[in-house]
């Protein structure tokens, strides 16, 4: 893809400042940048490198732009604006329409004509599969299973019986969703698996990282809002429901039936108990143990962050006795307490 | 499927109260239930919700049955009861004999006649798959795998060479059976692998969710008991032995040669490590760090549960201190001691 | 497979002290060998399983040699020696090249004649894969990787457009290699995904585990170096760079364009966070939260080891007061120096 600057600012709605001329065909870290690369100015600590960069044009905010030796890309939001110029600068290939004649589908499913169902995939019974989907090599999609439109499945997804997706989602290879969650009664000794006859809902613009597993709902569904963006490796148990444009990184696990509100940032690693109630705008940091219900916006954490494992053991070895350490202190506080006013000092 | 709760009484011999007429097509929760649904009381507190539920019937305790104002199947576990139910109105399909056109099949695997094996499944020389086994789409039974009567590979599954399944197994997509585990001797800077002859070996009645994976063992079996239930995304190592009906939870890491006993419970996000020796009923909460052995029965813990991040950067910066805290008041106990006896003042 | 002791010997370079007559096929522990089988002593606490050991053969250092009731092989690194034996008595079967009927390939892809591509697997434009390499059934390879010779994909591994593999890699299954990273730009409320450009780049002799990710690079490359090991289910961010012979254990996740050094060892279930700098040699225990660069060689822990559940409820509780604590031991500091001063006692 090769654009000119000027045709680039009129796509992006961003004001140029320089020669709209100059030819671009990639985006580029300033250090890396070439006279083709378009490059941004996201972190001000970096902005030293604006001086010596190669790239023939830099989105930068109007007080940085000040500053540039080079032509500019004038954005409130730099970071935003490279977000879009990158998708026009490195499009993804248009979906053709069609089957590749190695797919397994069931006649009775129903796919736009304009989708596509990629090699040795596989779409079962009353599948929906909605127009300009991409459903890439060797997914499973399952009986019943909808897909919103343009939606796109890079490889290897299944999505298990019932499960429905929305517009525009994007599914890693890997991604797991709508299996049987763990259900079980106890009989005696033995567990007996609970029919899991709720869906995985997933809404629009939803993205599932890679070796993800979102559950089915066991009566009711499991349900992912608009604008979700789970990052790779993260399991989610059935019927938690995971609010508009919330984040989750990777390695992350949610207990079943968990509620989180809508535009929390959770971050990797972290364990959350069941059945609580997260609110909107919450955030954890990496790690964080979610054991009760955080129902306020607000960062928290949790967690001992890694040390000398010399020191890490003397540290611990006095955590298991920090019970008593705290009553030790306390009854030294009565002690003083009680030889102060025996020697008749005050505290004040 | 419809049937009447008379019929669905004497199926799951539980005692009818009220009119065996009713016809019932599924289960729900108390507060979504139609008068065709079969529902439950489990917890106590959800009471209240018995006397408004449009439910066609309720399972229930004898005590909380005196209560109900429909029908009523009476159980002593109504939770188990329910599941029992549960899969009486939301079956499985049966399984229907055959081997789809796309599979590639090796002329010396064994395939029961009943057996199915899905479209676009591979499956390797002299595997033996037994009566009424479901080998769902896109499968790999790698090289003289062993799959036991009626278990149930959901989709995707992946069963290296050797690997034993007994029998109704709940296999489901992702999981990883007995890949090579994570053994190296080391050459200077280099690791060298060491080639792993093991097995990996399921018992019968074992549930292994999205994602897992549990490695063969190096010279010698891993070996998961009868009636053991993992949840996704689990890690089991090398020569790890896990006793029957012992539970695990998502996310969870097993290091190698750990022995787990029977029955005991594991919850989420859970990290073992190797060697370790793990009694019969032994329960871990979330995100416990198991680094000794636990040979006797009990509830173990560990992790320091999130709160607002400010709190926990104070209390945290306190712990890298905690071990010269401690020294701190046992100065200051002595300096007391020597206080009160230079006052004169006794401990008592 | 079955060798004379002295073939072994002269094939391992190893001195052979006694009857080099005797037939091996397979290697063993100490207390399972029988006499065909090659057995080791690693660890000097099982010497005594020496004496009774049915093995035709055990590898032994000098020292151990003396007292070995049989036929000894002996190394300085019985261990090495024993992975070493262990490949010739149970070698892979060798790759005849090749590309499965029911493999999809593009016309445009570069397939060496002694590469094996096996069923079911999909190979998009221009890949390139190298000799001797073996594609094990329902991979997908993206268009325009490269795989270096005699490189292993097990089964259903999945690399995605532009991925490296260098030579002699052994990829698991369920491992996903070069998927679109966790990258957004905010707008508003919404996420807006930042098109990831760079590469996932794989040295040689790497070895990726079972549901293993390894993002590509936003811009710029991910980079995995020569002789990296990597357990199942780890995540690795856009832009990580692991230095050569490092090796990582199940379920860590490191996180965006965390650079890590040579010669390391890193745990399982650990946490980095991403933007540090982790030098050479550097060692983290399991679980470990790693929240600030350590560019220095060490071993480094965090975390608290389980203990039963009423105690660490106790301990807890006190961790949520420990700065509070802290400055309690303070104060009582102060009030005994005045105390002292007071009393005319002093520090000695």
């Amino acid at each position: 893809m090769e654009i000119s600057l000027k045709e680039l600012a009129a796509r992006l709605g961003a004001s140029l400042r320089g020669d709209g001329e100059i030819r671009l065909t990639r985006v580029a870290q300033l250090t890396d940048a070439t006279p083709d690369s378009l490059s941004f100015l996201g972190d001000p600590k970096y902005r030293r490198h604006l001086a010596e960069t190669h790239a023939g044009a830099v989105i930068l905010t109007a007080a940085d732009a000040e500053h540039a030796p080079g032509a500019v890309l004038v954005s409130d939001n730099p970071y935003l604006t490279f977000a879009r110029a990158a998708r026009i600068l490195h499009p993804r290939d248009p979906v053709v329409g069609g089957v590749h004649p190695s797919a397994v589908v069931d006649p009775t499913a129903r796919i736009d004509p304009s989708a596509w169902i990629g090699p040795l995939s596989v779409v079962e019974a009353e599948a929906e599969i909605g127009p300009g989907a991409f459903v890439g090599p060797s997914c499973v999609i399952g009986r019943g299973v909808r897909i919103g439109a343009e939606s796109r499945l890079v490889a290897r997804v299944t999505l298990c019986e019932g499960t429905v997706v929305g517009a525009r989602a994007l599914l890693h290879p890997g991604a797991v969703i709508g299996r049987e969650g763990f259900g079980f009664a106890k009989d005696g000794e033995r567990w007996e698996r609970l029919p899991q006859i709720g869906r995985a809902v997933l809404g629009d613009d939803v993205e599932i990282g890679a070796n993800t597993s979102v559950d089915r709902g066991a009566i009711g569904d499991t349900r992912i809002g608009d604008g979700v963006k789970l990052d790779n490796h993260i399991q989610i148990g059935h019927n938690v429901e995971i609010g508009d444009n919330t984040a989750i990184a990777a390695n992350t696990g949610i207990s079943g039936s968990t509620r989180i509100g809508r535009n929390c940032t959770i971050a990797g690693a972290v364990g959350m108990a069941g059945h609580l109630e997260i609110g909107d705008h919450v955030h954890f940091t990496g790690m964080a143990m979610v054991t009760r219900s955080f129902p306020e916006p607000g960062l928290y954490s949790s967690g001992i962050p890694a040390m000398p494992s010399a020191e890490w053991r003397r540290n611990v070895a006095r955590f298991r006795h920090l019970d008593e350490l705290t009553r030790r202190v306390k009854q030294l506080e009565a002690s003083i307490k009680t030889m102060k006013q025996t020697t008749g000092q005050g505290d004040c």
